[in-house]
């Protein structure tokens, strides 16, 4: 049999016996954002080096696959089987935590009271600038860690606790030295417009003109993000500040993304999508305008992702969750994200936010599963790579404790994977026993 | 030196170097609620026998705790030591799940709307009344294993989806067998009153007639359960069908708790506190008067501990979550639990309830803390054997990841525990190493 009409393909890894194949593939529609999982009961996916060779039905398997000689024949035996997810929000290099600061807001503080105070993200910049690059590395490795455990394949990296060029390109240098490293992929962005430094209280615009004139282009040559981010807020920087960064950035080839109408409306939103950013993250006080201007981004991609963050809203426990019904009966592409970061949402439970998406911001179980899979990757612009078990793309392909869709957001708070493959390669191992 | 003299004691389990070591021992207060948690900074704890036999500074450990031969010396490294958690409100043997039901409500459905139309707790009665006996004891050791690795050594079991005398002492009976072979202390209670059957759907009077003179008596001459619970609601039991039902336990010793004004105010948190009732739990629609009826709880051990089941408020999404702070500051003893059942809180992660407390009950770090450890263990009646670290008490030992009593509420949604250990025996050993 020549090769060109060859029927089957070599495969050295067969994932068979899915409860249900989620393949999330995208499927065209006017209305992308309610496409359906691409779910094969019973399917089965077949990798080779590294990348998906094949997707199917347990039936066409013997046919159209064959395994080599040494490849993996893994048994779902009725679990869900799904890409591996995408954490497209977060705050991974930091040092310190804010705990202190959660018990002060307990107490009745808002976060906005106490960064004006000097703690809030200003604490954080304190104690990162002061950890070594040694132990940066040693804690964003270990986060790297924790994310794999919970079935994350792809994790966006902020800087945004350093503040000065120095300190923002240490960041960067971390996630760099770290990811070459690690099995999971880390997607770098640089977020120096996170807070205004100190040293520039009284004169945040040179602090702006820095990161323009300076950061960017030092990112930029030495390749050191994919991304630059701006957060648009009283307290941090005004929309027309942001609307520098951004264009600068864009200017030096980095792509936009923006903290969006998070704690107050700043109009963020429509300042996201007139620059063509590729996300607009938090949205939990977008205006009517501001869901409009997303709306059509299930149709056409150069419309920003609505990135929404249940977590920090759960964890500030100030009420007033981001509009995701309004936003994706509008046709938004919808994407979920942990926010990771230790003032607003200490946590790196993904699968935690499609349990919010539904019970706060009542999304489908389709929906909230698409949100940290497939719309997460292109809110990184990864989507071409991962976030779908398609021909071509990466093997990163999780199995679950879970056998049906609808379970996934409903168990709560715990951690459903039972193995994670990264790029074909086992990494993950979980079982209830394998803790005595 | 005769042993009337000794001043040391002899362990077999010894930890030492703790960041904090929490006893959570009662502290005698007026008001009891706001007691502190016993933090000793660099404390230890040693056991004898499954037993605590002292506590204290790392200095004195030296002179006063002597390590038997073959003993074990575990060095916390500056982790967290505390007792084991408490689980004071579980529903813990049910087959099936209502992953899907889950989805009816996103999509705009109530809770007591899914229940009228047939749904709710009667499609989980239809499936475990189908389950066999050896089914069930495997779902309900398979949850205590769980709840194990999450650091809970004490778990309540209710029945409450069998609905007839058959069938719940069947359920009380799966408790028993599974309990005698499981690390975890199981405390069964008795919930034949959790839902009208579809046999007594015309006739509720009758059923609970059967509770009284038939399901009780049985329970109680069997030693199958501890407490004797019901569920005051529309649609469920009145007040006065939970009093004849709590009286009649109470007549054959069966200690009585109450889920009380959970849906909408029906004056359970007043009927519990009458009723001399151990507990009151869910409180999301309680009364002024049903808060004052709890206040001084913090002082009367015979009043009812106020057991708040944040989780349950926050997976049905409707929000209104129980008055913890008019609670607390009133006076009232206030446990967490996670109301593990499959409708309205799949969850076994009592942690994500105390992060609960902290950001949607404005409860603080130390308050969540003695909410999931004494005041549970209070709500259970076995205070005087676990969840605090005292001298006579079980050795239910936690070693957390955390350094610090703040950051038990604030880092949230994952698993804190390091090891577990039960009666003095380690029974989980965590490691992100262990899964790969």
């Amino acid at each position: 049999m020549s090769e060109s009409t060859q029927a089957w393909v070599e495969a050295d890894l067969i994932i068979s016996g899915a409860g249900e194949l989620l393949t999330c593939a995208r499927v065209s529609s006017a209305l992308g954002a309610r496409s359906t999982l691409g779910a094969i009961p019973g399917g089965a996916v077949a990798a080779y080096d590294g990348r998906v060779v094949w997707t199917g039905s347990a039936e066409a398997l013997p046919e159209e696959v064959r395994l080599v000689r040494g490849g993996q024949n893994v048994d779902a035996d009725g679990r869900v089987v799904m890409p591996g997810l995408v954490e497209c929000h977060a705050h991974l290099a930091f040092a310190g935590d804010r705990a202190d600061e959660f018990q002060l807001r307990v107490a009745g503080a808002t976060y906005q009271e106490i960064a004006a105070a000097g703690g809030g993200i200003m604490s954080t910049v304190h104690a990162t600038r002061a950890a070594s690059d040694e132990m940066l590395r040693a804690l964003t490795r270990r986060r790297l860690d924790h994310f794999l455990r919970y079935g994350v394949t792809t994790v966006e990296a902020k800087s945004g606790y350093g503040l000065s060029q120095e300190q923002e390109l240490r960041l960067l240098e971390v996630y760099r030295d770290v990811a070459a490293a690690h099995a999971v992929d880390v997607v770098p962005t640089l977020l120096a417009a996170h807070a205004v430094p100190v040293e520039y209280s009284d004169r945040p615009d040179d602090y702006v003109k820095m990161i323009v004139k300076k950061m960017i282009p030092a990112a930029a040559k030495h390749k050191l993000a994919k991304f630059c981010d701006a957060f648009c807020e009283k307290g941090a920087f005004t929309p027309e500040q942001c609307r520098q960064v951004l264009e600068a950035g864009s200017e030096h080839g980095l792509l936009p993304k923006l903290h969006a109408d998070q704690l107050s409306y700043t109009g963020g939103a429509e300042l996201a999508a007139e620059l063509g950013a590729v996300s607009a993250d938090h949205l939990d006080h977008v205006s009517e305008a501001g869901v409009a201007a997303l709306a059509a981004s299930g149709a056409n991609k150069r419309l920003p992702v609505a990135v929404l963050l249940p977590g920090a809203t759960f964890f500030l426990g100030e009420g007033g969750h981001a509009p995701a019904r309004r936003l994706l009966d509008a046709g938004a592409r919808v994407a979920l994200s942990t926010d990771l970061n230790p003032g607003s949402s200490p946590t790196q439970n993904l699968w935690l936010m499609a349990t919010m998406g539904g019970s706060q911001l009542r999304m489908t179980a389709e929906e909230v599963i698409r949100a940290i899979t497939i719309e997460a990757a292109a809110a990184l612009a990864v989507d071409d790579e991962v976030g779908s078990l398609e021909v071509g793309k990466k093997a990163d392909i999780l199995i679950l404790e879970e056998t049906r869709t609808s379970e996934i957001p409903y168990r709560y708070g715990m951690n459903p994977v039972w193995r994670v493959y990264k790029d074909g390669r086992l990494v993950v191992k979980r079982d209830l026993a394998g803790e005595m």
